[in-house]
């Protein structure tokens, strides 16, 4: 059995325990800087590691009937999952979800800490040299908080910010159910709407599904108090992104920190470089520049590569109608 | 019994919770927009609640035997502590320590995270409609921090930091001992040159007192490993400013966040400025501009003002000797 494993952000320990446990598993590994690498006599390789996008430039392994499992070291897999991408209709792909909590968890707390207490203003002063005159800020003590995705990024999110005192704390999920009790109360995503008007503090981390496509639409932001403020670390494509600029530069919501868009890179001429209260990210929250993310990607690799040279089933696997 | 309120950041409600307040505790009140306005009848007055600095200037009131205590809206008080400063030398001054732990833990946490997670710089690529590449990060989880000061502002940030699952939290204060069991363990300031050499983050919120004086000193920013962070939420004259530039331009340091420095506005020629990797803000981490610390400040004034009217000890009462 062999493997292809695409090295991106792995460091030697990684290569070095994935090595050991391709061993451990009877599986022949072949590490690659880049796809355009790939030696002929793993062209027929049965399983791909690596991040989504340079897997799918893997022309000669996605052409190749012999792949029967891609581990993408991201969570968003959208493109891997189009019909016909692989040449084997019934290839098995897992995602990393799981992986990138505690990134995003952290990311979005400094991005909704930073509106709330105007350091975005103060630091582009600062750039500028100017000591400028304080504004009024907010506090996650007593916020009303709520979470659209109740997966690991929510839940670690939530964690994380019950330390902070909020006055609620919602999630909102498909099932209207959360695997872990660390929400004040869990409503289905039916009753969006009726949570909305009492959410001061609106953070979205939904997989890009039709089902999430837009659901942050223009009424819904309408429904939202004056004041409001909304993180997305999900998908940019849950986001009416217009409606959303309107909002801000209306002076409807208090600001907006968005790590994801509907285009990335955003491009040059979007008017969302220039939204009032916008902190913009390039997509940073959850990439693998966090020591701890790469470590859990590939122990979770790692425990997958065993299960499924024993033959037990995967875990992480995507579940192609769902998208996720 | 007579006092005057410098009304400062003070809202109806706050007003009108001292007036009830002062109503039971038989205690007349003035409330005052400026400390210009005095009144003649007010020049007697026993109590003066407001901001150090505008009590400070109300000169009537300083040079008035009848003054006997002072209430300050904020923690640091060094200026009414001068011998001879008023005229009362058995004036009682309390001050308002405790009132800022949630506004100070959340900008401690805020700006850790800024640093950590390269926002800073995205945020200011993102000013220039740049979408820059990603840069590695650090993360909460597992950093092994050090408090150095374990009062209101110390146990703050310990009990919402913990939710991050830092490797160590250590806490140092002047005793060794800290009021709540917030830390992994803490020791006196003597053993501070012992924890610095395994300290990835160093946060300091620390009174300005003769004993903090340049207490983060060249010699100890050369004791902390490679790469470490220093944030600094107490007073500027804690920290050695030229060794923690030099500390920052030369990599020694990879970030530092200060809100207070020794000269305060920053003046603009400062080398602070330009430092690389220092993250400046304006002193607003503990300012009255969040609600909650103006609630929570009322509410201790409101509890002193019937234990002086009471003849019970005061709370929060400066102790000249020590400084705080």
């Amino acid at each position: 059995m062999k493997a292809v494993i695409l090295r991106g952000a792995l460091k030697e320990e990684h290569i070095k325990k994935i090595e050991e446990t391709a061993a451990k598993a009877k599986v022949d590994v072949c590490f690659l800087d880049s796809e355009k690498e790939l030696p002929e006599d793993y062209e027929d390789a049965e399983i791909a590691y690596g991040f989504g996008m340079n897997i799918a430039k893997a022309r000669k392994l996605r052409e190749s009937k012999s792949l029967k499992w891609v581990n993408s070291t991201s969570a968003g897999i959208e493109m891997l999952l189009k019909p016909g991408f692989f040449a084997n209709e019934d290839v098995l792909i897992t995602n990393s979800a799981g992986a990138y909590g505690v990134s995003i968890a952290e990311h979005i707390i400094a991005v909704t800490l930073m509106m709330f207490r105007k350091i975005d203003y103060h630091y582009a002063e600062s750039l500028q040299g100017h000591w400028a005159e304080q504004l009024s800020q907010k506090s996650l003590k007593d916020c009303r908080i709520t979470a659209l995705g109740t997966g690991d990024i929510g839940r670690t999110f939530a964690k994380r910010v019950r330390a902070f005192e909020p006055e609620s704390l919602i999630g909102v999920s498909r099932s209207g159910k959360c695997s872990e009790d660390v929400f004040d109360r869990v409503v289905p995503v039916e009753q969006l709407d009726e949570v909305l008007p009492q959410t001061e503090l609106l953070v979205m981390s939904l997989p890009g599904t039709r089902e999430t496509e837009g659901i942050l639409s223009r009424e819904r932001i309408a429904l939202m108090p004056q004041g409001a403020y909304v993180v997305n670390v999900g998908r940019g494509s849950a986001v009416d992104e217009e409606a959303l600029a309107d909002a801000l530069d209306g002076g409807k919501l208090a600001g907006a920190a968005l790590d994801v868009f509907r285009y990335e890179p955003l491009p040059p001429k979007s008017r969302l470089w220039k939204t009032k209260g916008l902190l913009i990210t390039p997509h940073v929250a959850g990439n693998m520049t966090l020591e701890h993310t790469v470590d859990k990607n590939v122990e979770m690799f790692c425990e997958n590569l065993l299960n499924y040279a024993e033959g037990r089933p995967l875990k992480h696997l995507v579940d192609r109608k769902t998208g996720y």
